[in-house]
Order: C-alpha cells, then sequence, then structure tokens
C-alpha cells in the first residue's frame, strides 16, 4: 500500500512556481492554506521574488534548507520533469502536479512518461499531473488551485472522496457543501501518472477518520490494484460508492467464442463491484446520497429472522405512511429493491386499529389523515413497529405533517426515546421540513429524505452495508486451486475436447459420459460401453468450430450409424486444415452419450484484460443472442456469488420446478459453476477462454455436453 | 364529457355543514375563500347559528333563496344523501363531498352507494365522498379542509392536477409551492362514487388554461372513460404525466392459455400509457420534474435529419460540458433513452479546437476547465450548436461555472440573444446556482436542473411530447375492423383449431397449410396435397389442451405414418371428456403441413377486465417463462405499436439476421400482428382469448402453426 501520509498529511509545503497574484494557479493555493487555517508550514518557492503573499520566497527547493512533505508544481509543463528531481534530491516526499500539456494532449506522452520516471527515480510520490489536487478538510490542507474552498467549505466528516477528473471532484466539493455532507479527504487524481484512484481508496480504508469512501473513475488501467483496494475496503468493513461512467465496449480482440464476445466491459466492472460489495450510483445525485446514507445511517437492527429463512435474508422494512398512495408507491419500490414487508405485529396493529378503526395494519402500514387529528396515534404505531422486534427498519412518510406542532412535538419525544434504545430499529423519514427539523432528527440518528423511495433505496444500501461489514470480519472462503489435468501443450492454442472434459472432471464438474476412439469399431465399443444414443465428433486441440466443418454428428443410435458416422467425421478432418493452413493429423474421435434433459445453461471464463478471470452464466441456446442476459463474476467464484449469477441471469429458472420438470438443487448447480470457475483458476496465466455450451439442465442437474478452452 | 365548470369555477359556493371555528372540517374552506380572494358568493349553511365567520348563515340549502353552482358538504355520513337530495331539489349542480365514512370503510358501501344515487337522481354532479375537494388557482377558489393554502399557494400556472388520494394531492400541492410550479387546477377525487380521475383529465385536456396534465391514479374502474380522457388530451397536444402506483397482478381468473396469465395489471397500464403518449413517472421527485419539463421546456427545434432516417426519428442532442467525466455520465444517460449524439459540425469545432486545442469536439462537446479563462469560448460553442441545425436540443453541464462573474455575464449575453432566435435549438442547464439565476435563465426559456442526467431526461420527454403533439392533428389511424370468419357457435366457449385458422387466414395472417379430414383417406389425400412432412391434430372446440391427451402428432413423413397418426388421434378423441365430463364427439383431424424456420413468436390478445382487448407478442418457447419479456398494447394495433412490441419484447431479434438467418421486413411482421388483433376486435365482445403459439420465423416472414381462440 501507498503511504499518503505526506500527501494528505503534511507537515509542511513548498509550493513550486509560487505567484504573487491569488488567483494564479500558483497562487490559489498559498490563499487557501494562508486563510483558511493550515498550520503547517508553507515555502512558496520563486527564483524572481523575495516575498509572496506575506511570505519569504525561496528561489528553489534546496534553498529552503530541509526536506518538505508535500510540493505542489505549477510550472511550465517541459519545466515539470526537472523539476521533479530537484524535488527528488532535496528530500520532498510527495508531489502535486497541477500543470496540464501532459498525455491528455497529443504529443504530450513522453512528457508525461520522462516526469513519471523521474519521480519513482527520486523517490518522490506524484498525483498528477493535470489534476486539481488534493485536501485534508480536518488539517485544512488546501493542495488546490481550485478557488471553491474561499467561499465555503463542507463540514469535516467521515466520508473521503477521490476523483479522476477535476471538474467532477470540483462540482462534488460544491454540492458536498450544499449538502452539508462532511468530508476527511478530497483528492483528484488527473492523469494519474504516479497515484491511482485504487492508491486513495486503499489508503482512505486504513484511514480512521474515514467511514465511507465515495470514488468516481472512468476506467481503471490497472484492475489488480483496484481489486486489491475495494478488498481493503471490504476487510476494513467501508463501504465504498462509486460513480463509473462509460459504457462503450473495451476494444476486444476479435473473439474466438461467445465467452469473449459477451463480457462488455461495463459487465465487468459491474463484476467486481458486486464482488467487493461496492455501491454503483447512475447520478450524481445518487452518489451523494449514497454517501449521506452510508456515513449518517443506522444499520438495520437485528429482528427475529422466522425459521427456515437463509443467512442472508433482507432485514424486513415496515412502511408507516399518512397517504395510503405514497405507502403504495414506496411498497412498490420495496418489492424492486427485494425488501420484505411483513405485516405488523398483532398487539401494534390492534393498538391502531382500536385508535383508527379504518387504518391500514398491513404494510405500508396507514394512520391516514387521521394523523392531524391524532398525532400520538401515529407515533405509537411508529414507536411500536421501530420496538417490536420484527423489522429491521423503519421508513416513514410524513407529508407536511411536521409543520403540524402538535404532530412535531410528540414526534420529537418519540425520536429521541428511540434514539436512546440501542435496539430500536432506525427510522428513515420522508417529507417536506425546513432545515432545522431535518437537522434535529439528523442529530437523532435519522435519516431525511424529501422523496419517499430514497428512503428504500436508504434501507438498501444500508442493509447492504451491513451484509457487508459483517462480513468484513469473517476469512476469505476462496480455496486455493490446485488440480491436476492433463498437460498443457506448449505448441496450441487450444485443448481438444477429451483434454477440456478431463480438466473438468477433474474439479468434480459432471461431464457427458465419453471415450476417444482412433477407429470404427472402437467407437462402436465406446458406445456400447456408455450407452445410445450418443454423438460422435473430432477431438482436436487444433479444429475450435467442429460443427462447422461437419465434425459432429448428433443422436447415433446404433452401432452401424456409429461406424458411418466416425468415418464421416475422419473424413471431415482430413479436409481440415489449420490457422496456417496445414493439415490437421487426425487424434482421435469423441464418441459422448447425448445427454438430455430440458434446458441449456451456457458457463464460461474468459480473461479481461484489466480484471483477469472472469466468469460468465446465463441460458444457453437463442436466447445468448436474443436477451444477452448473461451474469458474471470473478473467477474463481464463491458458492454465494455463482448463486447469484444463476439468479440473476435466470438460469435459476430452469432448475426450479420449470414447466413441471423436477426441481434440482440450486447450490448444487452453483457448485458446479464453482468447480468450472476452479478449472480456468488452476490452468491460469496459460488460459484465454474456457466454455462450456451447453450445460444441459436434466434430472441430474448439470452436464456438461461440449467444453472448449483455449489457451495463450 | 363532464362539464366540470360548475365544480371548477363556480359563481357561488354553499357550505353545508358550515363551521364558526375557522380550523375545522367545515370552517377551513369559508376561511380559505374568504381570505385568499375569491370573487364569487359564499353562503355558510348551518341550521344553529346566525353568522359563520362573519357571513350570514342560512339554515338550510333552501333558504337561501337562489341555485348555487357548487356545494361543499361537511356534514356526518349518515346525514350525506339526504342533503344531496336537498341540494337537487334547491337547483345546486355540483357537489364536494369532505365526509368520509363510506365505502372506505367496511360496511360503508351501502351509504356511499345511496349517496352516489341521490346525486344522480337529483342532477348533482358529485366530487367524493372521503375527498379533499378541489381547487381552481386563477379563480382563488379554494373548495378544500386542507389549511396548507394558508401558508402560502404556488404560483397560477399551467399545470393541472388530479389525485384519487387526498394526502397525495396535498403533499403535491406542497411540493408544487416548494418548487413554484405554476398549477391552474387541483381535485382529489377521493372513493369516486361520482367523478373519477378520468373525467378531470379529459375536462381538463378541453381547458384553454391548462396545458399539461398531472395525475395521480391508483387504479381505473372505469378503463375506457381513462383511455378517452387520455384520447382527448392526446387530440389537444396536452401532455399526461401519471403516477401509477401498485404493481400487484390483478385477480385474474384461472388462465385457460398464456395469454391470460401473462398479462399483469402493469404490463395493461403501460400498454395504455404507451398508446396516448402518457408519461409515467415512478417517484414523486419524477412526476414533477416531468410537469415542469413539459410545462416550461421548449420543444426540441427542427433539425436537418438526414436522408433515409425514419420519419419519427428522435431528434439528436448536443452536450456542452466544462467536465468530461460528467459529460460521459450524460452521454451514457442519453443512450439509455435512446438520443442520438451526432459530433460536432466541422466549422463549430474548428473554432472551438482554435482556442482550446484540447477540448473535445467530438459530442459531449467538452470545453474542459479552461471555461474559467476562457468563457467566451464557452458560450461561443454553445450558440454555434444552438443555431447549426443540426441538433434539436442542447443540454450544458457548467458546474460552479455560472458563479463566476466573468462566465455568468457571457452566458447571459448569449441566452438573451438566442432566446430571441426561434430556430435556435433550446437550451437544458445542470449545475449549481442561486434561485435567482435559475429564474432568470428559465425566464428565457431554459430548463434549470441540479442533476446532469435530468437535461438528458427532459429532452427525452420534450421529444416524446413533440411527437404526440405533432400526431394530434392527425387523423386516427384505427381501421375499423370488419371480417367475415366461421360463424361464432353459441354453444361453445371454444373456436376449433381449424375454424381459428379461418378467421386468421381471413384477416390475412399467414398460417399453416392445412386441412381437416374425417378419416384415414382424407389425411392422406391433404397431407399429399399439401405436401409432407405434416402434423396432424384433433380438431374440435371442445378439447383446448390437445397435445395433454395425445392429440398432437408431428413430423410426419409420409401416409403409412399419416395413416397410423389419424387413427392414434382418434382414439385419443375416444377418451377424451368435456368440461362437464362428457365424451366428446369426433369432428375430424387437422392435417397440417410442418413450418420450418429458426424461431418461435408467440402472440395472442387477451380481455383485460378494465381496458378490454390488450395484445401481447414475444419470444415463444421456454422463453415465455424464463425472461417474461412479453411487451403489449391495445387491440386493434397499429403498425408503428406492433413494431415497438416486436423491438421491446426481442422478438425482432429473431427478424433481423439472426444467426446468419436471412433478414425479414419487420414492418411485414408488425402487420401480421395487426392482421391478429384485426381478428381480435372482430370477434369483439365473444372474445375471451386468442393465442398464436407458435408463429414459426423463417424465410417466409412469420407463419402461424397453431391457434386457439377461446369464447365467452
Amino acid at each position: 500500500m501507498q503511504d499518503l501520509q505526506p500527501l494528505l498529511c503534511p507537515r509542511s509545503i513548498a509550493i513550486i512556481g509560487a505567484s504573487t497574484q491569488p488567483d494564479k494557479v500558483g497562487g490559489v493555493p498559498i490563499r487557501l492554506l494562508r486563510e483558511l487555517g493550515y498550520e503547517g508550514r508553507v515555502f512558496p518557492v520563486n527564483p524572481s521574488t523575495d516575498t509572496v503573499q506575506g511570505l519569504r520566497a525561496y528561489p528553489t527547493i534546496e534553498s529552503i534548507g530541509e526536506p518538505v512533505d508535500l510540493a505542489i508544481v505549477a510550472v511550465p509543463a517541459p519545466a515539470a520533469p526537472d523539476v521533479m528531481m530537484q524535488l527528488g534530491r532535496a528530500g520532498t516526499r510527495a508531489a502535486v502536479v497541477f500543470t496540464s500539456g501532459f498525455a491528455e494532449v497529443s504529443g504530450g506522452e513522453a512528457l508525461q512518461h520522462a516526469l513519471a520516471e523521474q519521480a519513482r527515480a527520486h523517490g518522490v510520490q506524484l498525483l498528477g499531473p493535470n489534476c486539481l489536487g488534493a485536501m485534508n478538510l480536518r488539517e485544512r490542507m488546501y493542495a488546490t488551485f481550485s478557488p471553491m474552498p474561499f467561499t465555503g467549505v463542507p463540514p469535516v466528516g467521515e466520508v473521503g472522496l477521490v476523483s479522476q477528473s477535476g471538474a467532477f471532484g470540483a462540482y462534488a466539493f460544491a454540492l458536498a457543501r450544499e449538502a452539508g455532507l462532511g468530508l476527511s479527504h478530497w483528492v483528484t487524481t488527473g492523469n494519474e501518472a504516479g497515484l491511482q484512484v485504487a492508491d486513495v481508496i486503499e489508503w482512505l480504508a486504513h484511514d480512521p477518520q474515514t467511514r465511507v469512501i465515495l470514488a468516481y473513475i472512468e476506467g481503471a488501467r490497472d484492475g489488480m490494484r483496484l481489486r486489491q483496494a475495494l478488498a481493503a475496503a471490504r476487510a476494513a468493513g467501508k463501504p465504498v460508492v462509486v460513480a463509473k461512467v462509460g459504457t462503450t465496449a473495451a476494444g476486444a480482440s476479435a473473439a474466438q467464442s461467445h465467452t469473449a464476445s459477451l463480457a462488455g466491459e461495463d459487465a465487468v466492472y459491474q463484476a467486481v463491484f458486486d464482488e467487493y460489495g461496492v455501491h454503483r450510483a447512475h447520478t450524481l445525485e445518487a452518489f451523494f446520497r449514497l454517501g449521506y446514507t452510508l456515513a449518517r445511517g443506522r444499520r438495520p437492527a437485528q429482528w427475529q429472522s422466522p425459521t427456515g429463512m437463509p443467512a442472508d435474508a433482507v432485514a424486513p422494512v415496515a412502511i408507516v405512511t399518512v397517504s395510503g398512495g405514497v405507502g403504495i408507491m414506496m411498497a412498490d419500490s420495496a418489492e424492486s429493491l427485494g425488501l420484505p414487508l411483513p405485516p405488523m405485529p398483532q398487539a401494534a396493529a390492534q393498538a391502531l386499529r382500536a385508535a383508527i378503526p379504518f387504518a391500514s395494519t398491513a404494510n405500508p402500514i396507514d394512520v391516514t389523515g387521521q394523523v392531524v387529528s391524532q398525532p400520538q396515534v401515529f407515533v405509537d404505531a411508529l414507536a411500536n413497529v421501530a420496538r417490536c422486534g420484527e423489522y429491521g427498519s423503519v421508513a416513514a412518510f410524513l407529508a407536511g405533517g411536521v409543520n403540524a406542532p402538535r404532530l412535531w412535538s410528540v414526534l420529537q419525544e418519540t425520536v429521541e426515546t428511540l434514539a436512546g434504545e440501542s435496539a430500536a430499529a432506525p427510522l428513515m423519514i420522508s417529507g417536506v421540513m425546513d432545515d432545522e427539523k431535518r437537522a434535529w432528527l439528523e442529530a437523532r440518528g435519522c435519516l431525511v429524505f424529501k422523496e419517499p423511495a430514497h428512503t428504500m433505496e436508504a434501507v438498501a444500501a444500508l442493509a447492504k452495508a451491513a451484509a457487508m461489514e459483517a462480513r468484513a470480519s469473517e476469512a476469505n472462503d476462496t480455496r486455493e486451486t490446485i488440480l491436476q489435468g492433463p498437460r498443457l501443450p506448449d505448441d496450441a492454442t487450444a485443448l481438444s475436447e477429451a483434454e477440456a472434459m478431463a480438466w473438468l472432471a477433474e474439479a468434480g464438474v459432471p461431464v457427458a459420459p465419453h471415450g476417444v476412439a482412433h477407429d470404427a469399431d472402437a467407437a462402436v465399443r465406446i458406445a456400447e460401453s456408455i450407452g445410445f444414443p450418443v454423438a460422435v465428433k473430432i477431438c482436436s486441440r487444433h479444429v475450435l468450430h467442429k460443427s462447422d466443418i461437419g465434425g459432429v454428428i448428433l443422436n447415433l443410435q446404433n452401432a452401424d450409424d456409429v461406424r458411418a458416422a466416425f468415418s464421416r467425421v475422419r473424413d471431415a478432418m482430413a479436409r481440415a486444415r489449420d490457422a496456417s493452413g496445414s493439415p490437421v493429423p487426425f487424434e482421435g474421435a469423441l464418441v459422448a452419450r447425448m445427454v438430455s434433459g430440458w434446458g441449456e445453461i451456457m458457463v464460461g471464463v474468459r480473461r479481461d484484460p484489466v480484471f483477469g478471470l472472469v466468469a460468465l452464466a446465463g441460458i444457453g441456446g437463442t436466447a445468448v443472442e436474443i436477451f444477452r442476459q448473461m451474469a458474471f463474476g470473478l473467477a474463481p467464484l464463491s458458492r454465494q456469488r455463482a448463486r447469484s449469477m444463476l439468479l440473476q441471469s435466470r438460469a435459476a429458472a430452469l432448475c426450479m420446478g420449470h414447466r413441471g420438470h423436477p426441481a434440482i438443487d440450486l447450490d448444487a448447480v452453483a457448485d458446479v459453476l464453482v468447480n468450472v470457475s476452479r478449472v480456468a483458476a488452476a490452468i491460469g496465466e496459460r488460459l484465454d477462454t474456457l466454455e462450456i455450451n451447453p450445460f444441459i439442465v436434466g434430472t441430474d442437474g448439470l452436464v456438461a455436453a461440449d467444453a472448449v478452452i483455449t489457451l495463450r
């Protein structure tokens, strides 16, 4: 992990290219540091003047006479590499380079490379170039040339914000200030010649002042570094909210198989985010709202989970509303987020109905407009559901109710009391109210929103965070994958189907019974021993698309048919050519049992250029192209992830009593996916793609009917 | 159409159950009408006092001595029917009944029925009961017991708001006030014993003071009335925004076919909304934002549509941003909304690059952070794209830019100039700014949002509104459907497959060549004349699930097989029993050509209890249950609607060069759907369900391989 202490908590700062004018790029940070109360020492470096903005100026970094923690660099681009060398020689530990004109302009790559080289050679940690700098709000450390802090700063808080884009970072700063969202640090990484967003995330994951991390990324050059950073945040139990923009597919190389062509860049990012429990925001509004929710929101209370519910079941939520209509809207939203809505417990329901006979005690719990004349009934209902132990959270819609003095006063009493009860479910409130009332409620652990649907999204986000935090302490369950399949050929870019099947079988993946025959008699013997009907197929490391050249003959019912098929497959092979146009030696034909079932699943693993091995699964056959509803996960998969991939891609529907067929155990199917992903992981660096298409879904669970493994 | 003039523009108002206390239900409206400046006459009716809140009180409605336009009724529920009779006798034209305790409480249905009966018998238009009343903001007519208007009212404007729920209506009122959204009328319909939301929508569609209609509905009892109201709004070119809550499936009767079971209530509502170009909001926030957008937003400018684009192509949008990152976010949003993003025209691009060499002139057009030092370049780019004729709208992201005085001043100049040019594309702006700057921009036709993604949603909503407004003047293209298929049996609840096929063929729907055979020789003759392979199937009005009883034999290749199949089908029929358990007469077997293709589409029409005939289409086979991605439309379908159903359900993918198969004409396929829906419309009131599953997709387009028509 990179230590960002010198960058984000520097005891001294030099400004190279310091300007006497406080509104210039080299002048703004000096004014910010002085006016906003930075307590470390500030050294302007400028050879043509004695003082800068009232501070003594130094002609060079060396002339300061002691090493500084952080240098802010605001010199013309061509001079920057040289400055970096001087910084290194003077013992400077970190540098923020504001200057633009590097890799973001055509022809600027070389200069950026030189800059990064100097920084590395001299041991200077580099942020930028072409970045807007960094801030540490608690230490009032403003190493930025954005003038925004002059007009106000957000409160000091527990949200760390890192953005690849300076303009996004600046806007985020303004919005955080407007929303009163407390920040710990603010970092923009610009061209990322040195530090990347991932480095900042990882440092914030260990920073005791940061509890929630907001990150804006356009793309990760080093996917493994990002994974490591997200893993660190997960291990620290700190939620990460990511705005990842850009959905254009990566310029992937020509696809040899579905596996390679179906994984769009965005789906892979999503798989990474899913793996590490990252909260993803698709709008700026949601980005900040998630930050607010996760930083301020209490996690769901323990609830009396009915027996038989899975351990990872989501805590139920109670909706308490003064409007039936808005209650239904909130219920729609809860349903789409997968939040259970069990009805009000009997005693609380009776109390409510005794006071308001036409109140609805189902969930949404509708106290109706009677709240105006019977506010105590409303707050009693609220307290009852918060305390009853049946709910993890309570979401209340109050419309303009808190503006009625009687309701506000009894609500205050109830909120105050509940705030002191650690077992009570936390309250999410929506309605219109002034800032003062909002702040009062927030100070007592309530979250407040204007939009009722946002209370539901908050409940879901907090449940997800709580689940992640609970798992943080558990040991990582990824087993090391040691499998011994057939030796990998040095001279071929694929395994034969028989070799691929052997690797799968080694990992415990059910494959169709099969054998390799070198003559027709052997083919018949194999068919008779495994049972008809069978398929006869080319078995070669050099032919990937067997059926395209007539190398696959299905549904053979007897020995004569097998004999005929064997000879047709051998003929097809004689006509086949490898990638270089040479004839391909006949290595035998695969004779495999035709597996029957009621559906097809496709499972694969591809190598993503950024993130490594990525598994995918979904319904096979025509649906692959039509619905494109594949689900992705990082390989090797955990059983839980494999399960969610089956559910997410709808492949699970084939296993759950589809069209009257018997249900098959979803965990067992998930384990097959896990084992497929273990094969890919065991092949490791050599693996290019692995694809099983189809896996036949039948009474025996999944059976692989075909398998392709390509190497690199 | 119901004339709501007496209700919403009354010249005189009586309050039955008028209270001397201005905070009681019968007192609030009197105080509102007096304090907020209603200019008509107000007559409190209260037999136990001479004056009410300073007005002369009347003991009865008759004692007023003249008929009033509107009566507000705030008497106990049991007295309400009698009051309604008295109102009628006194010539009162409309009544708002605030009182609750009717159908919303158990046992209250009878009282509500009595109330409605009295209103109808005496010709009084009834709003309510159990409603929060109505307002006409222009005439300062507040027939409500909500005290909200005392603390402020929204500006008078062109948005009419109608809500089934009073609490939702009240909250909406508060939010409109907070957002400064101008309202024309505000109506809550409560229990809808008389007027329904649909009646109010229809009246607002004709009201010259209303330009946009916002409606909140929980459910329509009279679907045809709602359709008529939405059609009126469409004909008037007035956008309707609907918040329709509740996605629970209608309690449909046991399903005889897929068609009946797959159409969830919500999908049918969505089909209705799609048919009439309704804008649907799923959150309160979106409800108001759409109201603001449609009421205030200028429609997209004419643009130079490249030749070959369809007439209904969406106008392209230019994204101009000061942050590359936010620009990408906006582009993601544009892509998901189907908004084209053509690059900047050459001349404008050159001008921008000359001033800022590293600006991006693709679309998003990224002026970069240079906007701070070169604000004129930014506004020039804005003006150039607005004027160039290549874009329908311009969406600009300014971050906190307008707070920089130099940028604000050049932006003002540019906006002012563009506002005077009717051909310039309208501007949607996102960024942080104070209310004054926002109002200044809005006054010049710009829409202003905080969230960049919302500018894109505004562009899409305005494009949809413009398309609807353009079509409003066109004649309705729904042809009357006169078809003459086989006579409908009086004594059966289904047609035989041969009869169903005949109806389809009559409408021009391609069906598999077939004939009905009464003996084995005839079956062979038919097979030989239509060509092998064939299927032999039970042909009966009494057997819906033919294959369940062994009544379907497929893939017969020769005369012997046909002969054997015929006898098996006849045997199956001999064992069959109808719904009452009686043996079923053998009416012959259908001999049909096996149609081959590369995919299956399912098309059906069902009768929705609320909205009438609804067509559905989607990929057939396993996908029906797995992906449930059916699309719905009102029958009879227009070609355009049929096309969007094919696209929306992904069935179109089978027609567009699927897996190397030849592409087939999507319009021709859409016409087949149209013709299927015409069959349903022609059968009319007798039709229960119609289902073609599968339609085989092949080189000849669609061919119906099976058809079921059930009657009622």
